[in-house]
């Protein structure tokens, strides 16, 4: 509720256009009031209704406490995957990443949109990650690229 | 006992407001010496006494010493939700959020009122929570309000 | 061993003064070498020895590694709660928060006393501390007081 | 995917050219999306692949924010190692530790190696490690060496 | 094998000074690559191994990044305790603590033995630590001392 975009509904539209979606997989959907909620809503979307991957998706404010905060909710989402053997994908736009608008609306979509897509490939196309490894992918904006070869 | 302002009775008041009170649910209210005994105080609610929720209440001070404490005392509130499977509001006041002590408590009041309200939402009607879902609502505060759409 | 006052002794003999000591209660007293000790000592003590309360008593340096080592052992109190459901009352006294010792050793005292009496009435007197939420109580200092009510 | 050079690559390589390679071990390779993502899978790897050891590979990013994230997944890869008895060799790469593209993938040709090699001994020849305590090893850059003895 | 001074040669030789060194107790030595891995070698050889109560030595760097890193190892060394209830003291000496390279070999000289013989106390001879409640014992240099008594 505290993010400024639903980035909630761009993943579940990037998720139905998987090649497998409604065959092989379903999606659950909860929102909850802050991002400190997500780790333990995470935990119970895999412990009490069987999810095999949670994509948890917040917006941190601009305020130098939203900075701690949004430490103490990635520590729940990480501890929520340590205690459960499942992956949790963070997604998180910080507000203060783009001063424009509309600007970061675009990575809200963006970012959302990639990390659903890395979602399906952990589950189902794994190669696809492998593929990448060393790539210097970036979610919601341009690849940084690979480095290229050290020199000796 | 930390905390300036009561805003346990807010939100015990606001909880007595809501439909079912007294038909699919009551109140346990417990006070701790300070927010660092939040978290385990939490646990034992949950798990000694059976509540659904909980709805911890607290105010860090104005020293930087405060800001550490409080960030402790979230990572108990964090633990104790993934240890027992079971959301716990985390409704800090920060001091210094406010000079003036009548808005300050005026924050304590509303934001206190407004995650008993979220508490009993997520139990009781969650989709009133999906219905706000990017909507950047703030506890407390006047909401921030969505971005609007991204240009391309 | 660390700390520069035996706040261990005030704690105890504040504890031998209340209503029913030696009749409901007893006291264990542990000494550690350093305070990051304090949270594996206070799990022991109540798993292996049957404490229902522990108090950690123990002071902080005035260097900035003394700060982030506080902070982990704080987090070591925290976890020794939330693993054996039970409180542990951390009462850590900052060497830099008074400069004449005279009145650092007041404040060790008066820290102590207060969250030894707080430890005993969550055990024996739990409406000791309701009737003190919102009030603003600090141990060591005087207490900051409520904020009075909002204007509207 | 985030990390800029294909780290992976140069610890297999590397673990190919221990003695026991093929006979007493072999090698399983994951790619996660980002470096939060890999203290589960280190722990799937463990737990629900068998593995002995694992070498965790990463390269943080020059943001603030990528520190903070670094931190969190180095708190993952701890909480890992924990939960399973097993060690985890945590091998990041901080992007700002070099500005010249070619020396930071020395540096991750180094690290990488290094660590591979340490994961080997820690399982199959401990004498290489304990007669290396402390010579003031570093992994990626010439050794530190020792300190020579106290004068008195 | 990071640190730059063979601080665990020196903390069994104190050891081997014990009154019940061979016939109450032996000693277990671990060599890791870096202080992060000591968290799950103390845990190991705790549970694994039998051992009653670990010395973990270790010298975090000059580097911003190295006290980030020393935190995440304390945090190890920290949980390993808490999940074994068995006592794991830390012992790391900062590079940065002194200029000149031989007196900071003194340091880890002093700190390690100091702690080496806190551990043996703890097990054998406790009332030596109670003794020296409220001293101000520093290990690895001078004490501080006590404060003295509060003035009123």
């Amino acid at each position: 509720m505290f993010a400024r975009y639903d980035m909630g509904a761009e993943a579940v539209d990037e998720l139905k256009q998987c090649p497998l979606y409604g065959d092989r997989f379903e999606i659950r959907r909860r929102t909850v009031p802050g991002f400190k909620d997500l780790g333990v809503a995470a935990k119970k979307l895999i412990e009490e209704e069987g999810c095999a991957i949670v994509v948890a998706l917040g917006m941190p404010g601009r305020a130098a406490i939203d900075q701690v905060c949004a430490h103490e909710a990635s520590q729940g989402i990480m501890l929520a995957q340590l205690l459960t053997n499942t992956h949790v994908l963070e997604v998180f736009v910080h507000e203060n990443e783009e001063e424009d608008p509309e600007k970061l609306a675009q990575v809200c979509v963006n970012r959302a949109r990639d990390h659903a897509r890395n979602a399906y490939w952990m589950l189902y196309e794994p190669e696809q990650l492998s593929r990448r490894a060393g790539q210097g992918i970036r979610q919601g904006y341009d690849d940084a690229g690979p480095l290229g070869q050290p020199r000796n």
